[in-house]
């Protein structure tokens, strides 16, 4: 087991009615804040009314900045940080997904900065301080409610690139499992296969006695795996129970509770960063067609994980007498699942082709090899999209 | 699933040499401190000798405090609140187990209280803010050096109590599981009670569903089960790893990450603390005396949860066809685990007598009756205890 810190300072405020708690949250920090979004179903299902009464009441007043699109963009960052710096906001209040929490994050860190917050993306500065940041969470998936990570796509490549900076942790985060009752059973889906990714990520370790993570690791994988067949291919989208299974498994995979005391592998997720950013495809929809081409790739790396893997998460008969067997019956199950909830797992099912590959895998290790587990290099890259071709 | 808000600012440093940087992180709170300790084997293995070379070289003088012992005494705190008021410190660190870190908090508490701080157990006044508290873990068991519990012993009755106080928790914790290595087997196997205990106070609910806690429940306790026979009956006294799995799983049991969602039991430890009030037996020790008698009372209660636990903990037949059956062989294979850890399962084989068992259970119910899984009145808890008798 490697030496680890752990430390969490977000605070998850869970359950049914909770948004209206945003205002008395946020008033603990600012009366004037930014309230970034997406402008879409949060607005048509009237969400962000319920969180604006809230705010209102507690004498709370916003600015408010939408139009965040999935794999968020510089330039409404470029927006955001402009309008902070006139205005004088000292607090940024992100209602929606993933993508709207990483770019209130992007704005955080340029509100209290000179020089372009992309630098921070480019690794060419480092982060010295960054706004305050809350969230009202609408989608489970990208677990940035309460962790330290931002992507932004900067459409002038398109780069997609993420960072980790402590100062962007959210201090409070509002999860309700009721808003997600309406949300596409696709968007569900990607959701699903984002959270299993970042728990796949962790799992998929070179560190030999990592036994407790290991166990909490497999055990929410299960849990995910379950409530997703139960709220997209059983009856269940108004399943609360399910649906706040889902929500708060989507936290805990990427709050870094599962990774203590071991190096992730974080490979995949470049490998698919590169395919939203040439197909602007769902990260999620991406990381379904990455993530068995990855294991398929590595099967002969540790295979006695992957096929504990395959016996634990997908129930492959653990006695199975043959390790690299037990791990393809995995992954031919992983696939399986994907495929009913409604994801791609190939290039083909998501209609993409695959002219660009060189490109994309040269992409990929602009920054050096990626992944811990093994390193890859851009021809193992452009092997695992091939193998994701149909 | 219940609403619940999920908070834990206390940083974890883990891992081996980590006692190094006790005083750097000390020094981010204060320069002048109270040093809390036993005086006993932290002070032998020269282990406290380390936190003070750390703390010195990082310009942090202090008044040291020991003497605590197990069921940490009022009468010692009342000594540290002095100390605290008359040198005017402001901050606290615990250098041991629960005890002592539970004895730290108690000071903390009534260093900023004009009043008897027993006045806060005793729920005669509410606690309006506390010093910080930090700690160096010498026992993995109570799981104190994230929590935000404290127990004290008021000799006077003997009464012990317990409360939960966010402004206590600890602000940062350290945690070698290298310190662990001399501890006497008895203590580990205490300890190793205290945290599996910890997890089935949470596990017996009966909010219905809640089900990635219970798995995440279930994955630490079969983790801390294997470990505890790598450590105890194996030859495993210096095997890091699986001391390191044990470390922080005592810390994961009871930082209320498992119990999200969900309301939890807690008779079992209220039963016991009479126990440990009467014969100051181990807290560690009491807990596997208690627990299986409390599982054995409780058969006909959701017989199907008692049931999943000895499947999914102990390795019962999850296909056994009498719910009831399968509970009971779990409780005979937990006893089983304990004894052979070198724990009592009964009062005869700690040697105790049973002519106190009416006035514990009376004692047990002074603030009404105990436990959520069921309600346990005077007459259930000395049922109880009779059970647990031989």
């Amino acid at each position: 087991m490697q030496n680890f810190e752990y430390y969490n300072r977000t605070k998850i405020i869970f359950g049914k009615g909770t948004e209206a708690l945003t205002g008395q949250e946020t008033a603990l920090y600012a009366t004037r804040i930014l309230l970034h979004h997406s402008g879409g179903s949060v607005v048509r299902t009237g969400y962000l009314d319920k969180v604006k009464k809230s705010l209102s009441a507690a004498g709370v007043s916003w600015v408010e900045l939408d139009g965040v699109k999935p794999n968020p963009r510089l330039s409404l960052v470029h927006k955001g940080v402009e309008i902070c710096k006139r205005e004088k906001l000292g607090f940024i209040l992100a209602v929606g997904g993933g993508s709207v929490i990483d770019s209130a994050k992007a704005i955080a860190m340029g509100a209290l900065y000179d020089g372009d917050v992309w630098d921070f993306f480019e690794h060419k500065k480092t982060v010295a301080a960054a706004l305050p940041v809350a969230t009202v969470l609408t989608i489970p998936a990208a677990g940035s409610e309460s962790s330290v990570s931002a992507v932004i796509t900067n459409e002038a490549g398109p780069w997609k690139r993420g960072l980790n900076e402590e100062c962007i942790r959210p201090v409070f985060s509002i999860l309700n499992p009721e808003v997600t009752f309406t949300l596409p059973p696709f968007q569900t889906a990607c959701g699903v296969a984002d959270m299993l990714a970042h728990i796949m990520e962790r799992y998929f370790t070179r560190e030999p006695h990592v036994e407790l993570t290991d166990e909490l690791c497999e055990a929410a994988m299960r849990v995910i795996i379950r409530n997703a067949r139960r709220v997209i291919t059983g009856a269940g989208e108004q399943d609360y129970d399910a649906r706040a299974e889902l929500m708060w498994a989507g936290s805990i995979a990427h709050n870094n509770f599962l990774s203590t005391g071991r190096i992730g592998d974080w490979g995949s997720h470049q490998i698919e960063h590169e395919m939203s950013a040439v197909f602007d495809i769902a990260h999620g929809a991406g990381l379904a067609i990455v993530f068995p081409a990855w294991i398929t790739y590595n099967i002969n790396e540790d295979t006695p994980r992957l096929a504990r893997f395959a016996a634990k998460v997908w129930g492959v008969d653990g006695a199975f007498y043959d390790y690299q067997q037990a791990a393809l019956e995995g992954v031919f199950r992983m696939k399986n699942f994907f495929t009913s909830i409604g994801l791609p797992v190939s290039f083909k099912d998501a209609g993409l082709d695959g002219a660009k590959i060189p490109l994309m895998a040269e992409q990929a290790v602009k920054f050096g090899p990626v992944g811990n587990y093994r390193k890859l290099h851009a021809p193992d890259i452009e092997a695992i999209y091939r193998l994701a071709l149909t």
